[in-house]
């Protein structure tokens, strides 16, 4: 069965006799509404009916498919083409194609009251679909929108082996791209050349990008856009990038290398104590397993690490309970993976937390976007990382609250790292999980091989 | 004196009294709001402010420029570093910055029935827009913002030294990424290659670009989105491409070069034609030119051309009366350029149509974007072509109403060739004009010479 008949007849089972209505959205304007930014489809709608030109919108009724579109007029098709053949289409997506002018009888037929949706990101499909449905959308406690999300996530969070594929796929250009970018690293170079060889990767296969790539010398900044900085000798570059299928499904890879080509040694001891906790809490990746417990592996590692260093003291469980590994990574251990780049994050913490669980409000587990227990075909990421944030480690509050377990000399002495994070996405399987990213160096002395570090 | 406080006392001096408010926007989910597309500020606040972080609101006032920004607040520093230090950002804009919250009261003790604004791109930029005022934007007539998009419009249509400066660097790059290219097309390769050269062309300097690319074997399509075709033997391939500069600044080139390196016999003679056509519109881009007698140029050029290669029969001066010339060019002659590729397009015809003159209803003039005169300073584009559209050239109606003036088999001969634009950027001098996108092939053996074309 087409992957697409087989998702909407699962919606189906799981969610019957409430139809459903999905927009993808129309191109929105940057800076003049006839220069739109390059159109993304919403991805609940990607999930049922791929790809499609901006304006569709589909009513899922009981499996089967009604997809609206605006049929391309005769001056439209002189400038960009007739645009796809409806007949074709309908039987490539096993759907029912209707003009659409002829939506809103179509819901009406229906019953108005009875539909269900999702947001859209599009302002102006999102005021449209308000205006259809005479309501705003509702996703709290039992509302029809509310458990079409929860069906939804059901179905989403377990990739079916079309969503493997697409997953498979996109790892495997994100992983070009970031070899593409070691390749590229010189001293005396800049951060923009390393991005333009990784867009270039994932452009010349046809791919785009799955978020805004961070290719930064300032890896200590966890968000940080701007592009631009100079390539030193001593540097560590931090890349966070992933590629994006045409289809939407997204890859999320880090790496951080020395631009030389050699790390220093304290970035050399500090990237094993993010690799080591990287591996441990990869190990975990598993069915059963509580992410909420990977990501406490991570940590741990992390304070077992930062003591031998001589960062911290004390006993890593309990420097774990005090939450001073947070002081270097203050993070989650990672997040969902699919569609977006954060799974379904478009609807707040209802995919990332399982159902009765809800954010802490520890300092070291408040920014953990998942915690779910993993279920095969699930898809995420492990990011542990370190980082030497002024904002955090020389907040005088901080170093008081952490004075007996943290050697506040020491640290100064690692402020050079800046930042370094290791990231890889996973998919969980039947026995354990499978690496979707394979072939990216880890060990220090082969990330430093991949490194062209010329100047 | 700076380039922005000069450009806000020009405006304090032809549009006095009226205090003006102005938005840069923010950033735009693009498939959840915690992934944005990138930020790309709002043109009318760039040329009064220059690149700001998201968010921000400008109050100019008679010559004075009061910021409104969010301060970051601890949270935010961590993740994102502190931003830009309010009081060096004083100095090196010449502005006063306030918090955000104090926007309401100061806009208040200004009088809000007094102030003028623009559009904003940014759907949530331009609501809040709505909501301070209390009334939408209305640049209808003599209203308050329909007098500021006068002012507004006179101002960036002549650019000023900045301005220029920003154009020649910004097309520099956009030549550099055609040549690049050129280079990387072979047979047997795609255009998602050729994008990717280009596009690194752009992103290794730091510049992104100014439009959505046009990279297709398909020229006939005039609005062709997609990239991915195959690069064949015979093939013609036209990049519609330009870079942006951080600053907002926008090029915008187009090039037409064949595949393997050679261009078939039709395909160089309408090439050619679509050379003279060019040649001849540019060299009547000088001040006091109306440009739609700079179109009509390259439309009586176009027309020869095609009386030459025995596709069009007749007189060229009737054959243009007639709009014959537009069943194979029927798009207009080029736009006005600057912060926006095709500038101020946002305020509609009123930046591209001087006053009292509005679009022509004729096939061969309507999709005209400019109808001014010529003026020291103005930058526009030149972009004849020649396009092989079965929408138009198969079209009955059409074959009918041109069959004494068309030689239809001659016109079917020429099938293979597609589509073919030369477009370059010009800057209006006092002697004439100055080529902004010096270093490209013009000649068909000089584009042959550039070009890979290897398999």
């Amino acid at each position: 069965m087409h992957p697409l008949v087989q998702r909407r007849a699962l919606l189906a089972k799981r969610f019957p006799e409430t139809p459903v209505l999905l927009f993808n959205g129309s191109e929105r304007p940057r800076n003049y509404p006839g220069n739109p930014y390059p159109f993304r489809p919403d991805s609940h709608f990607l999930y049922f009916c791929g790809v499609l030109p901006p304006g569709a919108v589909v009513v899922l009724d009981g499996g089967e498919a009604h997809l609206f579109m605006e049929p391309v007029t005769r001056d439209e098709a002189v400038w960009s083409g007739p645009g796809p053949d409806w007949a074709e289409l309908e039987r490539a997506l096993q759907a029912r194609i209707h003009p659409r002018m002829e939506l809103e009888a179509f819901l009406d037929g229906l019953g108005r009251s009875r539909l269900a949706t999702l947001p859209s990101q599009d302002p102006a499909a999102a005021a449209e679909q308000s205006r259809l449905l005479g309501r705003r959308v509702d996703l709290e406690g039992d509302s029809p929108d509310g458990l079409l999300a929860r069906a939804v996530i059901e179905l989403r969070l377990r990739h079916d082996p079309a969503a493997r594929e697409e997953l498979r796929r996109v790892c495997a250009v994100t992983v070009q791209a970031h070899l593409d970018g070691m390749a590229a690293t010189r001293v005396g170079g800049d951060e923009a050349e390393v991005l333009a060889a990784m867009m270039s990767a994932c452009l010349r296969q046809g791919f785009g990008t799955s978020f805004q790539p961070i290719i930064t010398v300032s890896g200590e900044r966890l968000h940080q856009p701007h592009v631009g900085g100079l390539l030193r000798e001593g540097d560590l570059l931090l890349a966070d990038f992933g590629a994006e299928a045409a289809t939407g499904w997204a890859g999320d890879v880090t790496n951080t290398w020395p631009v030389s080509g050699t790390y220093t040694p304290r970035q050399r001891d500090v990237y094993s104590v993010v690799l080591e906790a990287h591996r441990r809490a990869a190990a975990r990746v598993q069915p059963g397993a509580r992410y909420r417990e990977v990501h406490l592996e991570a940590c741990r590692a992390t304070a077992e690490g930062l003591v031998d260093l001589g960062l911290l003291k004390g006993d890593p469980e309990d420097l774990v309970e005090r939450d001073a590994h947070a002081l270097f990574f203050p993070h989650g251990i990672g997040h969902l993976m699919g569609l977006d780049v954060h799974d379904m994050e478009d609807l707040g913490d209802r995919a990332g937390y399982a159902p009765g669980r809800t954010r802490s409000t520890r300092f070291g587990l408040r920014w953990l976007r998942l915690d779910r227990d993993l279920e095969e075909g699930f898809a995420v990421t492990i990011e542990p990382g370190f980082y030497w944030i002024p904002e955090l480690l020389e907040d005088p509050g901080r170093r008081q609250a952490y004075a007996d377990c943290v050697d506040w000399d020491q640290v100064e002495r690692f402020r050079e790292v800046r930042g370094i994070r290791i990231e890889r996405d996973y998919l969980v399987t039947d026995s354990g999980h499978e690496l979707l990213t394979p072939g990216l160096p880890d060990e220090p002395e082969a990330v430093e091989a991949a490194v062209g570090g010329r100047s």
